[in-house]
């Protein structure tokens, strides 16, 4: 029941992530991605607070979980073309989370 | 690099599943993962509109990709017990697409 080849979550409103850049890096991917004319295929997502505080800007793309810490703006075309658009995640931009879960 | 076993986004700040009741569902569903104390396992989030408005509240579950629809407080439970928790979707409440994307 996939609606979106590619669904990217990215952190907006939480009480962090907006403070490092998150909504503009959002905005310039959606925007990225309008431009393509992949917005059927693709959708670049608003999301609340994600739990991952402190290491924003932080995005995940699903269906495959994959998660994006210190997203910067100089990220944002690598991270559609790579990722999203050829299926290939970047290992570089990897979230390590201080904790397992 | 699964962060949490389910990751449910509910539609909370787009422009109609707000007026059909959304916030109060996720924050219904939120209430009942932190009773059950699940929190570091299963994420219920607030999301910004997916694009599918008319049909809502919906709501997202990756990995897998379930989408549900018209969700109402009363199916919150089943929600979380059957599906979040149980792993098994609830049919009765998928999402169609009225045209496929």
């Amino acid at each position: 029941m996939s609606i979106f080849k590619k669904h990217a979550f990215i952190c907006s409103s939480g009480k962090t992530c907006p403070t490092q850049g998150s909504v503009e890096i959002m905005q310039e991917m959606k925007n990225m991605i309008s431009d393509l004319g992949l917005k059927q295929q693709i959708r670049i997502n608003k999301a609340g607070c994600m739990g991952q505080c402190g290491d924003g800007p932080i995005m995940v793309v699903y269906p495959e979980a994959v998660w994006y810490a210190n997203v910067q703006l100089a990220d944002v075309a690598i991270i559609v073309h790579q990722h999203l658009i050829a299926g290939e995640p970047i290992e570089r931009l990897y979230y390590h989370p201080k904790q397992e879960k």
